[in-house]
């Protein structure tokens, strides 16, 4: 049996791959009580290896020691979920000792969970969990079968009396359908918002935006012509526009605007992240836009674009709050430090939950 | 608006990082008509770059061309869904260029789905289609809040009057608990083989099985003590031992007969995929095993080991096999060509569902 024993070794630590190497057992990252962390990484070639992440302001290097084993401290940081990779030599790795992966489509960086003393409104909570679930749904608009997920919360009864509320919940650009809830906990922070009594029971659902060559236009039909209709002859929902929302980050944010803002008979509350609208589309759409500000401003609940101060699109989210000001459009700004991250997307995902259905 | 155009692409092409370099837009892999299949990478700094694949016998290298490109084309092979990996000088990295992740603790390799001229069994195919839900469930045995997967069938209701049996379905050494799902495609293809009624509906129990220090006796412990239990609460299941099953692939394949074995009173179906068995657990719990074969072999209804003949464990599973026989456990081998792959397992799972809760 000892060859065997040999084996899965060699396949426990780095698959299945003829060539693999069995590194040293490393603990990485290693969060110390006073929220400083180490980071370690194994390479006996490697000639440089360096740490990025979003607690860094610029990248640092890891020392390498006799035995290949590469290490850096980064003293205390803030509790948060931060996401970080490794560069070594010229290619941007995950951290290969650490299980938690940032969910996106080149799945290249980890997460570091820096707990707090008390727990924060994303940890995993002491309180009722609801389910996420993945469906499959057929889309007339992109002709082909489709996957989404769907958060419901504690309690939830498909077949009960009670009808819920649906917030449709759109990740950014290269992220998945997974990145709301494995980065943005956004089923960690409804449930705990439940329990405490600031957000009702809602359905979310975090469908996968990525569809080219028109982000915009063909995902706001996908969303309207199929994943609406889907959810609501599968789910015990109000379907009304008092009870749908819709948010999203980034590209997510920008497309937000397109299906909100092109629908505000169906969306009464719009909650767009740090949207990225440099896009044709969205000039197309929007520049010579002429909105009844007075229908839309009774249809529209609630209307929030938020934004970090030290996110690289600031200046352009800037731009359009005063373009849908000048249009006449009540919306609520709201504006906190920090730049583009998943920190900070939580942030405004609490702060959407509080605010709507209610 | 151009700066932000600009640094958007870099932001799609990268993630967030702040050193990113945007690589030239790449198709990896590029699987052609016949089955040929061509893997790219960008490095123009990168000293050589090799693909391991497990269509592959041994890593073939990648050629650069003047602009950094990097090429190789593997000659046509047989459809299935296949990891690979690159390697990149010392480092081993999945195709940044394939949104397709091998789901492991690891996340180091990419899968290459070579479609076939039919419809392959673990093929999205148009049939009605279950959900699959991650759960979350208090575990008494391991003091902490962990999630699972639950897969439900076409015309799943919660709260009908259809009682459901269910199957308990344990991943690999370094998967999770989403890979049943990501790579063995357990969902499509149970949904595949109800839709030709040769599945009955059932629920499918996907738990997150890497327990440190003892694998066997503590998952066992947290299945039978935890995870029913609160299925059982949860769903609406039938819970008798003809309506219950575990099947689980290596070090899953010997906790399912650890958890089976042990426990014929709930379990009449017990399906074990090359399982590794070469621990400490396994020896004391099974060397001086003196069961009751007479009341076992009628407590179950199907006992299978499955493996394959290039299977690293394959001499190891054989004798399994037969220290169960000389025990007179009456049980099933099936022993088919392969190695100890994902591709395998797909083939273990359908003869499995086909087999069991008839």
């Amino acid at each position: 049996m000892k060859q065997a024993v040999n084996l899965l070794s060699l396949f426990l630590a780095a698959g299945l791959t003829a060539n693999a190497q069995r590194p040293p057992s490393l603990s990485s990252p290693d969060v110390h009580s006073d929220h400083s962390i180490t980071f370690r990484y194994y390479s006996r070639t490697a000639q440089t290896v360096s740490l990025n992440g979003e607690f860094l302001p610029t990248p640092l290097p890891l020392i390498k020691d006799t035995s290949g084993i590469w290490t850096v401290t980064v003293p205390p940081v803030q509790p948060d979920i931060y996401p970080y990779s490794f560069m070594v030599d010229s290619v941007q790795v995950a951290d290969p000792n650490n299980t938690y992966i940032f969910a996106n489509e080149r799945f290249k960086r980890s997460i570091v969970d820096v707990v707090g003393d008390a727990p924060l409104i994303h940890s995993l909570q002491n309180v009722p969990h609801g389910a996420v679930s993945y469906r499959y749904y057929a889309s007339s608009t992109l002709g082909t079968t489709r996957q989404l997920l769907v958060y419901t919360p504690p309690g939830f009864k498909a077949s009960g009396k009670k009808k819920y509320p649906v917030l449709y919940l759109i990740h950014g650009g290269s992220d998945t359908e997974e990145t709301w809830i494995k980065v943005g906990r956004a089923n960690f922070i409804a449930d705990n918002l439940i329990a405490q009594g600031k957000a009702e029971p809602m359905i979310i659902v975090m469908p996968y935006g990525n569809v080219r060559p028109k982000p915009m236009g063909d995902f706001t039909k996908d969303v309207i012509d199929d994943i609406i209709p889907f959810i609501e002859s599968n789910y015990p929902v109000l379907n009304d526009s008092w009870h749908r929302a819709v948010a999203g980050f980034s590209v997510g944010g920008g497309q937000t605007l397109n299906i909100g803002l092109t629908n505000t008979d169906k969306f009464a509350y719009i909650c767009s992240y740090a949207p990225y609208t440099a896009t044709e589309e969205f000039q197309k759409n929007f520049t010579n836009w002429m909105p009844d500000a007075n229908k839309m401003n009774k249809e529209l609940k609630l209307f929030t674009i938020s934004v970090g101060t030290e996110d690289f699109l600031y200046n352009s989210v800037k731009q359009n709050i005063a373009m849908f000001e000048e249009k006449k459009i009540k919306l609520k700004s709201y504006i906190v430090p920090g730049g583009h991250t998943w920190m900070n997307c939580k942030k405004y995902l609490a702060t959407t939950l509080e605010g709507i259905f209610h």
